[in-house]
């Protein structure tokens, strides 16, 4: 990153919301879809941050993402219900899907909703945090925006990297948040290693012979590892099916890959669960007892190596502190992109 | 297995049955348990199933567990539930969760119900499938009854394999149901190779510089590895914290190694979900669909190396009907300590 320059987030923002409104968003929701993806800066998710706006903005312009939808609930009985994101931006449609889930769960202990017709939201840590709003725990599953991996023994690239992420409220330390990609590497690391000539570690791919592929720019003759072999296979087609499948939305080849088609509607699923510990006891007892976990980890003796052990979500929570503090670390070749991307919108480039 | 006879689930299932009365488990509970013990060696979960009757024993024997608990539902707001198990049987726990929580998704589209004060309940997929049996889905998550894996990086055991297991009902296909640690093998697996006098594959266990360990009579010198790393750990702490802490049950430091304590509470957490695709639009419709998806992954292209590819609980639901059809492999050395323990009893032997 030493070509990277810090830039507040805020400045970020601002520049995201412009093209976003420029782009026919309406404010409040061109402000809400900038403030989620520059919070995936902040935690350290630059691959699903500001990084994603030129590639948005493809989509926005071919009509491929709806610029105002009309997100609407088709379905709620109970504790679960199923909204329609009219094909808007991810963002919107799961930070309404999170807010009905919390309102769900504050009345029924749970709340488990689906989305269809939704599209790229960007970080899965996003949404599962949402709920810790209101000290409940979150739980996020999506459908990937492209298919990368195949089924276990198979060379027909039908799965994404479906990912999951919970968080889990505490006390005086920080959230357990985990974040993870179902595969080994998510698709973006070896974008990022093709771009910067660098090889790939052995384990993150193989070619169609079943041989380690370590050079990123054959990426495209071969396909990610699941995380774990068959486990991680089956964890992506679990969460396919779940935040797919069960809510109407696209899994397996019906899968629309929205880096190389800008103008079809992806109809991507995903799923979001609050979970109310009020239900279960003390609130503050059980956000005592996660802190106890939590120190529990961290005081283990070490194993040769390493330094400290770390508990799901520290570094992103560390990250968010940090980035806030100082700001984005945003490489050059970005910030000419995406003041170039300013220009073309007509909107003000980054100060 | 060549050292193994075909035995009749039936007869397996008697004499668990009859065992357990002898322990003092009303007639009713001891079949229970007895079917859902058997139902896991059907299902290929050898680790399982009869062949923890002799552990069973000795907790019962020694005070462990309790023969004839009082489980009730200590909580029940909305669509979630806290069962107290009274240091019952796990499976009579889980059972007894797993009706509730169908019957709360009746209500209420989802139903979560977790239990504190249950004890070991066997194989994971044995619960997760309950809700098949009312065309939903199923979840369960447990906290492992030994630590055997340190947070990453660490050496001390603070974490059990904490399994995850999802069940998801199809139409002409079999359900797809996923089972799975989160260590890369689970510990049953080291234990058998130990007495076989094999060794392990480099990437089950490290001992405590890191080193990997393949010798299983070295076990208790090192530890199991998470699946796919840190990942894993993260999993499995997750899954410890909404299957234990959240219900109040025991997590990190205080889980008891119940192969090495026969007497004293282990306070194990199990959670189940049920989720009804009711709510989401027509049932059949969503089996049919899974159904597809099940297709389409089975007629990906095959890898150099493998014969086919296989959906999460394809082997355990082939095992099933084979087992039901042609009896349970079990090992000689088995069958006779089930007959010693029949005969300690006062039962009939096996037939």
């Amino acid at each position: 990153m030493t070509d990277s320059i810090r830039i507040p987030a805020r400045a970020l923002q601002s520049l995201a919301e412009a093209v976003l409104t420029a782009l026919d968003l309406p404010a409040t929701d061109a402000r809400c879809v900038a403030e989620l993806m520059v919070k995936a800066d902040l935690f350290g998710a630059d691959g699903h941050g500001i990084f994603r706006l030129r590639r948005y903005t493809d989509r926005l312009r071919a009509g491929g993402v709806n610029p105002r939808p009309n997100i609407t609930v088709q379905r709620q009985e109970g504790a679960t219900a199923l909204v329609d994101g009219d094909n808007g931006m991810g963002h919107l449609v799961m930070r309404r899907c999170a807010d009905l889930a919390m309102d769900l769960a504050a009345q029924f202990g749970i709340g488990w909703v689906g989305a269809h017709h939704s599209n790229h939201a960007g970080a899965a840590i996003l949404y599962a945090t949402m709920p810790l709003e209101r000290d409940m725990i979150g739980l996020y599953m999506a459908v990937g925006s492209a298919n990368h991996l195949p089924p276990w023994g198979g060379t027909e690239m039908l799965l994404s990297t479906n990912p999951i992420s919970v968080a889990v409220p505490s006390g005086h330390n920080g959230p357990v948040a985990l974040d993870m990609a179902t595969t080994v590497a998510a698709y973006g690391k070896i974008k990022t290693a093709a771009q910067r000539g660098e090889s790939i570690p052995e384990g993150w791919m193989i070619d169609k012979t079943g041989k380690p592929l370590t050079d990123p720019k054959r990426a495209n003759e071969g396909f990610l590892l699941p995380v774990g072999g068959p486990k991680g296979y089956g964890l992506a087609l679990i969460f396919g099916l779940l935040a797919g499948t069960l809510n109407g939305a696209a899994f397996g080849k019906d899968v629309i890959d929205f880096n190389a088609d800008a103008s079809s509607v992806t109809n991507t699923g995903q799923t979001i669960v609050a979970i109310s510990p009020r239900m279960f006891g003390d609130v503050e007892h059980f956000k005592s007892a996660v802190d106890d976990i939590f120190d529990t980890m961290k005081s283990s003796p070490l194993l040769p190596g390493f330094n400290e052990i770390r508990l799901p979500g520290e570094r992103a929570y560390a990250s968010l502190k940090e980035r806030t503090d100082n700001g984005v670390p945003i490489p050059q070749a970005l910030v000419r992109d995406l003041n170039a991307l300013a220009a073309e919108c007509g909107v003000a480039p980054l100060p």
